[in-house]
């Protein structure tokens, strides 16, 4: 019963910026809320990055699913999301390592962010 | 006013899992639970796994860290927490790129992952 409990209680994260672009260009920029800024001192000496985001459009019930065709590919035989990048996952933590172009006081740009505009940033890391 | 809003909104992860391990070993089992099991399915086929886990151990004031001395080496000058992989920072997620030895039922047996026993599993990825 014990564990059950522990397996039950949600994590919560703070959201800690937001990514913004226009249309589909690789370029986006990331801004970090104030709060948090001081953690990307220093971040502009490294050329790649990871970053964790939430992948907000989800619906509730694609954190159901457990398997998808590959690609949304119906040819292709469903697999479990834990083997596949898929958006569609328990806990829709988008994941990209990304090349940083420049630090402008709280903001990033990033090249081949997948994020959408709006996501949630929940984390960076040196990549 | 909606944006201040927006940004408040905590994100609710769910654990899908647990590590475990036994003392310094880098072989680490992760058991999925029952309901998410099937999302492993094709795992067996891949190499190497991105697995993301929520360290646990880390105390409330560790999240209001944003700068510290990288490696904990005081000689160093404190640097922001996103530009490195520090385990303190606003929302401790690990993430780990390791190799995928066994898959059994709803365990993985994998080697590298610097999660500690106990630590909730939060996502894992193909990498």
């Amino acid at each position: 019963m014990k564990i059950r409990g522990l397996r039950r209680k949600a994590i919560k994260l703070r959201p800690l910026g937001i990514a913004s672009r226009t249309g589909k260009e690789r370029i986006v920029r990331i801004t970090i809320y104030p709060e948090y800024a001081d953690g990307l001192d220093g971040i502009e000496n490294l050329d790649h990055i990871y970053v964790l985001y939430w992948m907000h459009k989800l619906e509730a019930r694609d954190r159901e699913t457990v398997k998808v065709h590959p690609q949304g590919d119906l040819n292709k035989p469903l697999r479990g999301v834990f083997s596949l990048r898929s958006p569609m996952r328990p806990n829709p933590i988008g994941l990209t390592r990304v090349r940083l172009l420049k630090k402008e006081g709280n903001t990033l740009l990033v090249e081949g962010l997948d994020a959408l505009d709006g996501s949630p940033i929940i984390d960076i890391k040196s990549g």
